[in-house]
């Protein structure tokens, strides 16, 4: 049978989602061993969203093929107590054969968090990223308009990113001040490697006006990664949930107080 | 001449704020540590409140004593590249010499975060507390309003507590959720050893219906510990942010925001 998951995670001391050699500590690799004594044969598990090394996640969505009979209970808490501290499933659900955690996902959002003050963060290390410069984030809405919709991402994606096709669909790209805390929510059909970084690191070159809003546009169009701006730091960055076809009611991630 | 100085600090590693035999890593520690590399001289610190192992401060207020002549810039930036990166100096000010971070304090406020669901924490490991319970806050409300006012707090202090008068003032203790998260906000006009710890302890048996709401009159009216709950996890804890008179206009403590 096949289970979807949600999984959360603590990015900062892993070497990202994809599994690697022995010895280097990645998500897939916790979650696979974790699964795999639950069912008691291998488990491979497949995510929505590949995160990167420092990435964290609110609600990452992965799906198992399993033979063993448990409870969607015994999945989530047996899992979890065969994993480290860092990374947790929040929770377990039954799922048909057609469903897949990446194909049939429609869109994922993600949200970046940047602690704009003078000094540099204590309480939130890994957590966020910082930027001493104040940021206007009117002049980053206005950069971020330009690349909502279809666009080839190419100036935003990684040099070595994969993916054949660099076209992609932003839903919606909103920045919010929040006392010190500067966020970009943003939501796109899939996302290249880097892209959400990169466009951070364009937002926050336009947020402390080192270039103009039409800056974005220009970066964009020139389809070319060197165009682009600096890649901004993983730890500011959060996979915050997948959405998928109605017919999928998983639960939705809760935001983080303190 | 004297100075004010806001510390925030994520206190996961820190065995503290006392500084405590050498090899032992504690708040003042790295904070005299630091100064006094600035100062060029041996410098001693006050804190407006002592927090325990484990708990967080968001803006712990100290004075410092120098002869040293610096820029509140430099005492802020020249301390922040002498200490650790899980502790920082938010702003300093220059004060008069009758200030006091202690004894010119007129309240202190702290809150306690609880993450309440069925699985532990993941992304917030050692900044929150967790209650797998559901936790009706009404309830928790109705106990916490036995506790305002001026009250001999003898049951909600660690029996170790120094303080040779158990009386203290809850100006108001309100509680909250947003989503999955509980959150107890404080404020008193000083707290004894343990004693936020120990009201979390009481109103989360309280919000699980493990006690009626009037237990938290009961353990307050026994002036005995031994009648009090559990003492909540320090991981909950942060310490807020402390009011002087208004003469003195310093920062408030901005909220993170994730």
């Amino acid at each position: 049978m096949r289970i979807a998951l949600g999984v959360e995670y603590n990015g900062a001391e892993f070497c990202g989602w994809q599994i690697q050699e022995a010895g280097v500590r990645t998500v897939q690799g916790c979650v696979e061993h974790a699964l795999s004594i639950v069912a008691n044969h291998p488990v491979t598990a497949i995510c929505a969203g590949r995160t990167d090394k420092g990435v964290h996640a609110l609600s990452q969505v992965i799906h198992i093929n399993v033979t063993a009979e448990r409870t969607m209970r015994s999945w989530i808490l047996g899992t979890n107590v065969n994993m480290p501290n860092d990374i947790g499933i929040l929770w377990a659900q039954p799922v048909d054969d057609h469903f897949h955690a990446r194909f049939s996902a429609l869109g994922r959002y993600y949200r970046y968090v940047i602690l704009n003050r003078t000094v540099r963060p204590a309480l939130l290390i890994n957590k966020v990223a910082w930027d001493y410069r104040p940021l206007d984030i009117e002049r980053m809405q206005a950069g971020g308009d330009y690349l909502l919709g279809t666009h080839d991402f190419t100036s935003y994606r990684a040099v070595g990113c994969q993916a054949k096709n660099p076209v992609r669909t932003i839903k919606y790209l909103t920045i919010k001040r929040q006392q010190d805390y500067v966020i970009i929510e943003i939501c796109a059909n899939a996302f290249l490697h880097h892209m959400v970084r990169n466009i951070a690191g364009v937002l926050i070159a336009i947020g402390c006006s080192e270039q103009s809003p039409e800056w974005a546009k220009q970066v964009l169009d020139a389809c070319d990664r060197t165009a682009g701006g600096v890649t901004a730091p993983a730890s500011g960055l959060y996979f915050q949930g997948v959405i998928y076809p109605e017919a999928y009611q998983f639960p939705q991630a809760t935001l983080p107080v303190l």
